[in-house]
């Protein structure tokens, strides 16, 4: 008789809203054993878990991911670490489900939990809603129409790179603006950006604030908060080809 | 007594696979007096329709909204047509979702109705997965780590745009392959891409293929095929802030 491992599932719970999670990832967080997130202080409960606490059932196991992303040290070795701790659980054959924020192949943390362990355990990833999606949503403008070339990019590049980037894109999303904001806004303007550009924060909370850019307070810029830069083309002029 | 107009809703419906739907989506669809859908062929049900139809009850009433995309007539009377008859609904007070496969707001045919009704109704966007993200899942490639910059390209595009426009990334995605994936090719050989790229079709429907992309059969390339190439960085060299 032999025992088989659990299955391990990194699931995109959206960007905010309960409600933005998708019905096979609620399936699948609702039959996991254990059930992993990051937290990165321990004052806070963590966003992913904050977004579907709602979900969860007093008999599923909570095991918190302590990653504490400083700039001054690596945060590889906690990844070793909360690799080493839900391989435990698979190989006694419970399935374990990872909480993502946004989708887990887009600047999530979920890809260096999936490279330890995918070789080892069955491994499904389900996509989530990025912030992205869901910013442009709620802001209410069309990102990318046609053949629109689309970019993406964080506001920790330099100013003399993000300028360069942006040059290349009918349409583009400037994520992770935080203290970055200023040298955004700089640029913006240097490219004559500045006035098709729309600003969100915290998209789909309930700390979600659309502004005008030049109504921010620079000294309050979060870390989830971006800048778009919808597409150039007007939907009615062109064909949909 | 004054009679209130409905709500319009432009549900993202995601790739294909019906459980890729979000909560939110599912119970707007599913409270929806009208439910239309793009068609573009009398002898298909329209891809979006395929995806939802095990969601609807007989009470809705379903109206398909015909856009024939040719290349040798432009869809915009198609589009004003659509939001003529999709009008008339909201005005006598019935709640109207116009499904859209993957994001309403990217590369989607939504925005063309948003732009058209948007200002006279109440209108929700409700974002939705992405084939692209579905794709990298279904792959199981991470797409971007930390501060990569990403770009999403169309691959109608010329191969000196592509060549140019890929040199700035470092994670793209080319989609709405079709008939120009040689094209695609000979611009990932010349820029040394070839071995990175990932290809894969129809995401999580039933019809989904991946392939090396040496064994794709060139007559035989869906537009619903991307190609992927992930992340220059691998996620256990890098730091995550």
């Amino acid at each position: 008789m032999t025992e088989s491992v659990g299955s391990l599932y990194g699931l995109g719970i959206g960007p905010g809203d309960p409600e933005l999670i998708t019905v096979k990832a609620l399936r699948l967080l609702r039959s996991a054993d254990i059930v992993a997130y990051p937290v990165a202080d321990r004052n806070k409960e963590g966003f992913a878990y904050s977004i579907v606490k709602g979900y969860l059932t007093p008999e599923q196991t909570q095991v918190p991911l302590y990653f504490p992303f400083k700039l001054e040290q690596s945060s590889q070795p906690y990844y070793d670490l909360a690799a080493q701790t839900l391989a435990q659980y698979l190989e006694i054959g419970w399935n374990v489900a990872v909480l993502c924020e946004g989708d887990p192949f887009f600047y999530g943390t979920f890809m260096y939990i999936y490279e330890r362990l995918s070789s080892q355990f069955p491994t499904e990833v389900v996509p989530g809603i990025s912030s992205i999606m869901a910013s442009a949503a709620a802001l209410g403008v069309p990102l990318t129409y046609r053949n629109d070339v689309y970019l993406v990019l964080s506001a920790i590049l330099p100013a003399s790179v993000l300028k360069a980037k942006l040059a290349v894109a009918d349409a583009a999303v400037i994520i992770k603006l935080g203290r970055h904001f200023s040298k955004v806004v700089e640029v913006l303007q240097e490219l004559g950006l500045y006035e098709r550009a729309k600003y969100i924060e915290n998209a789909t909370t309930s700390e979600q604030r659309i502004i005008a850019i030049a109504d921010v307070n620079i000294q309050e810029v979060p870390y989830f908060s971006m800048i778009i830069i919808p597409s150039q083309w007007q939907g009615s002029n062109i064909d949909e080809i």
